[in-house]
């Protein structure tokens, strides 16, 4: 199955089996915000909820907070993001579509290398088992030019954003012929600045309103509240101040599914260190992220670390770890050396100390912080792509199955009585009774026993509990286990512990430290 | 101690033990925004998921979701929000400030009232045990006169209101002579209507752009999923969807701490039903929800009914759940029998059917909803306030504790060594590492234990845990309860069992159920 079409089945069956639907459906929907069904949702808080386990409850020195998503404006003159969050925007004065310049500019590059990989096949298919790839694009004249040629225009308009020379980027654009790719319109107007925070006014009319925006990033709510974390806390450094929350950015391109929303969650978790120490800290949470990812058993392979070559301004070391999407590796979370940059800002800006006072140096300094950043609905989507899976069984039928890791999975058990008489649904819906204490549990007695399995698996709920007639004599059930499709026959007693072992949090938690 | 005094103390209890701290405090705040601290963002996630367990968890029939905060702004149009959803402001011209039209009348009443009580106040004094207040206030002349004028410009103010004629709003408060409160100029702006959705703007440019609201409320979610989940989860009627979120209101006049907020979060459950069964179920959600109230043990006498006599236009029965706040009884949660007026506006505007196929009636119709609406942010208010108690011990001290319910306490168990030496510390570590996998423990060795125990019960941890030389030979420590002070030596080994018995959800949801 090609990646496209993969991706196209995991946005279906999300919908399919109420995971995600689009915003405001009824209405024909609301580009790029989606919004979490009634197994979503519980998905989602599952996530949520293990991240938080893992980063607060097990650390001693981590705490959370929950700040709010208004803050005050000057927040944003002191984190940079009034004067630098931006996107350069041009409009095609024929076709009144608006793009990204930088990337109608990266979209002509891509064409030259669709033209390469062109080159490569058909040299590929004349040379045949004596083609060697790497000395074919480091000789041949063509593959070398336009190679150059991409080099060339990237170069030019890298430097031209860092200038912010957006007179550059037009004449750039122009000098390329690139026209408007629904059009085929050459008529552009010049290229602007447009921030990518969402305004909005606090009070009731213009003339008393304060300017406020929506928060882009949950950072600045830890950094602004740090000290009365510390204080009230009595923490002492190394501590994290851990918060999961919405924010939100006006992309103007957004795309990809649940992917890059405009109104998005993030999970961050910013730990304050001694200056000198970011280095050792940066290692130590590289590795306990990964640790925590690999827990849930996705496979190690479709993770790796791209290291940032060239770093935002506030930091010394960045790196990502990506997941391998059904697009291709893209970023899921990030872990950022930000030094005492935001705090400093923070001081000059609203004049207040924001040092902490370290007993055991007898001195006062800014900290420094190390940052791990991770998007929700990322995760949600690494998790949920990554357990869609067709398989062929024996008898050669096939079934879709949604291998979620039963600790995340919605529902954790799905109890069916065989028949609809003979007193199995009383005792079966007796064992839900037992069970909806301490799980998610769920009910069904319709269709045959086969579809209502095909239906469990496609939702993702790891055990089926059937009862049957045996049942009524043994005080026995059958259990089917999701992934093997195994059957066992278990005392109805016994199924809480069962149960437990498999998806209880804790034991999932083991696995990281 | 009075009320306001109490509430003062609720205030800076919050702060100084780390529950709530204003919304960016080192800028000096902003105004009816508040985050929540270290242990408030305990407090609060554990009030969400004690809602949603009952809620969700134990209802067969009851699913969450979780809506995006932005939604398509023609739902706004159909839910009655961008035409009704306002206040009447009016602007003094002299000192520039803004006030809600409705309520500088109703202060004036209240100013007549004060006028009252006075006269009441003196008579009892007069008349001491003879006294019969009911027979002064029907035969005082005066008092009379007052009664009369408030009803007056009550009945008045009402009919203006509903009329929607705002001139004779601005009348009347010209006749009454009403007076800016802060510097007594009575030259007044006409009164307008003012929207209390914030807006915001998706999109680059204001030519581009498409006008967005933050949802006033979580409701308008649900309900635009309605078949959407009823399709997807095969739901029958009745069901329910539950969701938690934040909601937004531009309040002119917002105030008394966290209990109306510009930022606040809502838990609302719309339960969808057969038209005609309304009255009934209008009645078992009341029950419900009440025994949900109950359960977390703040006290019967501190809740009460109060039914709405004046209906919203699409309800055909409202009842609010009023809570005793440090400043007296006022709304918690809101239970509504809102007929199918949500469904018939969202099927008007969008064009789509929003119909129910009932199997067993064989025929399809638009659902009637009840709705239970429970403020998150009011609900913490309820059970932080509610616990927040000064005890004058039998030692002559006072202890300030905070009774949390202990299935909601940020920290379930604090651990201390009795002496920083003698290996004490080490085992008390011990345990922590043991508990911490199914509780939020806390270890604390500084300062002497009494002064521990005050600093935990302050923060409202309903466990103190000490390890002494005791411990050493016997493998047991002692444990403190948080309300009632008791000690008792137990095995290290059954503190699990113990602890989980008092804080388990499980055992407090068997409560209402």
């Amino acid at each position: 199955m090609a990646n496209d079409d993969n991706f196209k089945k995991v946005i279906s069956h999300a919908k399919e089996y109420g995971y995600v639907f689009q915003s405001s459906e009824i209405y024909d929907g609301l580009s790029a915000v989606y919004d979490y069904a009634q197994n979503g949702v519980e998905l989602k808080n599952n996530i949520r909820e293990y991240w938080w386990k893992a980063m607060v409850q097990m650390h001693d020195n981590i705490v959370g907070i929950d700040a709010a998503i208004f803050m005050h404006p000057t927040t944003w003159k002191a984190s940079g993001h009034v004067d630098a969050f931006n996107d350069p925007l041009i409009d095609n004065k024929d076709s009144k579509k608006r793009y990204r310049a930088d990337v109608l500019v990266e979209d002509y590059c891509l064409k030259i290398e669709v033209k390469i990989n062109k080159e490569v096949a058909k040299a590929a298919k004349r040379f045949g088992d004596a083609f060697n790839k790497d000395e074919f694009l480091s000789t041949n004249g063509r593959v070398l030019g336009y190679q150059e040629k991409i080099d060339s225009v990237l170069k030019r308009l890298g430097q031209s954003l860092e200038k912010e020379d957006l007179a550059d980027v037009k004449a750039l654009i122009e000098e390329l012929e690139i026209a408007d790719p629904l059009t085929g319109s050459k008529n552009w107007t010049d290229v602007k600045q447009f921030n990518l925070m969402f305004g909005t006014k606090l009070g009731a009319s213009a003339e008393h309103a304060t300017d406020l925006y929506l928060r882009p990033e949950t950072a600045q709510g830890i950094f602004v509240n740090f000290l009365n974390v510390q204080k009230t806390g009595r923490m002492k450094i190394p501590f994290g101040i851990a918060q999961t929350g919405k924010a939100f950015r006006n992309e103007i391109v957004a795309r990809q599914f649940i992917f890059r929303m405009r109104e998005f969650e993030q999970m961050e978790m910013q730990f304050f260190i001694k200056p000198g120490t970011q280095k050792e800290w940066f290692e130590y949470w590289k590795d306990a992220r990964l640790k925590w990812h690999e827990s849930l058993g996705l496979g190690s392979e479709n993770y790796r670390f791209h290291d940032h070559e060239k770093l935002a301004h506030y930091a010394d070391a960045a790196t990502d770890i990506e997941f391998n999407f059904p697009f291709g590796f893209k970023e899921l979370e990030g872990i950022h050396s930000r030094t005492d940059f935001d705090l400093k800002q923070h001081e000059e800006y609203s004049g207040k100390k924001l040092q902490y006072f370290d007993p055991e140096e007898n001195e006062s300094y800014t900290p420094y912080v190390l940052e791990t950043s991770i998007g929700l609905d990322r995760m949600f989507l690494a998790v949920f792509s990554n357990a869609l899976q067709e398989e062929d069984l024996e008898n050669g039928t096939t079934r879709t199955v949604l291998k979620l890791p039963a600790v995340l999975a919605p529902t954790k058990a799905a109890i069916f009585p065989l028949v609809k008489k003979d007193g199995l649904p009383e005792i079966a819906k007796q064992i839900v009774e037992d069970l909806k204490w301490d799980f998610n549990i769920t009910y069904d007695e319709k269709d045959a026993v086969g579809r209502r399995y095909r239906r469990q698996d496609a939702v993702g709920t790891p055990f089926c509990i059937t009862v049957d007639h045996d049942t009524l004599d043994d005080n026995s059930v059958t259990i089917r286990h999701r992934d093997t499709m195994e059957q066992k026959r278990v005392k109805i007693e016994d199924l809480k512990a069962l149960i437990k072992a498999e998806v209880e949090m804790k034991y999932w938690l083991q696995r990281m430290f």
